[in-house]
């Protein structure tokens, strides 16, 4: 975090963070848990091949978590845009990226994301988590350590809020610290830029 | 919040909440409205008699909510005291009110919840809310207006919490500012306290 454009938007995060109201970290993790502990019980009692515990509803489970998240970053991106009026629209993907790990994951996780790893076409990029504040006292039961992605949710989280600003991504976890890697790696890969509809016939263009 | 026992609890609730890592109280909400709004949509889908929205199987989700609840209870009991020291034991069920109120709720939910009518045996009492931090942006549909506890995860964390340190109590709310009251009010009665196993046979005793 070494450039200016970055340290603004991660000071905006810290300042709208510090003025909203909070819960602890630890209440969010323990009820997120218990939830994903519910699915990962229920989807194994209510389809046919799996069951509970076995781990091979897990692919199912991920599914559900971005799904739910999708609903979820609808709505907030509004809540986004009411508490963090940017400057100006995203000139590029780079500034959708910064804006996403320094100012709106503060301003909702209370930790930071770092971009990195921009393909050459600048379309696709990860966001870094150094701590994750979803999987606190988490450990994968050993059925599920290769296939659920915990914390799914934010992924769709991730691709609900782009698509109401009329970015069409594939947001999905390469890394999880919950499986053993150095880190946790999100990677958003830009698909499409939805036309917006009403830019065409609006009466007063 | 007159007397001086009070405000030391409140104290100790606000200078802990203040030093341990926070997120944003509208993710909570979110989160909890996408996982509670799974439930009431799944539990239609999976039991004969209820179908999806029509509010037949709101009992079904209270219960699962409070059940959910006292699991996390019984995990958050021991993060309260490795956070919280008490002085000494709650010499009475009226300190242990005033600990759940104006502790315990402020570590975790961020917000304080006032103790009120204690009944005349000094055996029941009720904790009001003025803001719950899990209700924010809901609204109940209408088939669950009057049959949905919605927050009654935390009737199951006071449970889970207060059974891991000996008393059985059955907590449940009487009010909720979603049904239209002018508060929201959980009760609490405490049925038994719990013989400690250990107590007797303590080789070191």
């Amino acid at each position: 975090m070494a450039s200016k454009g970055q340290s603004l938007h991660a000071k905006a995060g810290e300042n709208i963070f510090a003025k909203n109201p909070k819960v602890s970290a630890e209440l969010l993790a323990l009820t997120y848990g218990a939830f994903v502990h519910r699915l990962i019980k229920d989807d194994g009692a209510t389809t046919s091949s799996a069951s509970a515990g076995s781990g091979e509803n897990a692919e199912e489970v991920n599914a559900i978590l971005d799904k739910m998240g999708y609903n979820i970053g609808c709505r907030m991106v509004d809540e986004f845009f009411a508490k963090a009026p940017q400057q100006g629209l995203c000139r590029d993907l780079n500034d959708t990226a910064k804006v996403i790990g320094e100012q709106a994951f503060k301003m909702f996780l209370g930790v930071t994301a770092e971009v990195a790893s921009f393909d050459s076409e600048n379309k696709a990029f990860s966001l870094i988590l150094r701590e994750n504040p979803l999987a606190d006292f988490v450990i994968l039961p050993a059925a599920y350590a290769n296939k659920l992605w915990y914390s799914n949710l934010l992924c769709g989280v991730i691709r609900g809020a782009l698509e109401m600003l009329n970015m069409k991504v594939a947001c999905y976890f390469r890394k999880d610290i919950l499986r053993g890697h150095d880190c946790t790696e999100m990677r958003v890969e830009l698909k499409e830029i939805i036309k917006d509809k009403y830019e065409e016939d609006d009466d007063e263009k």
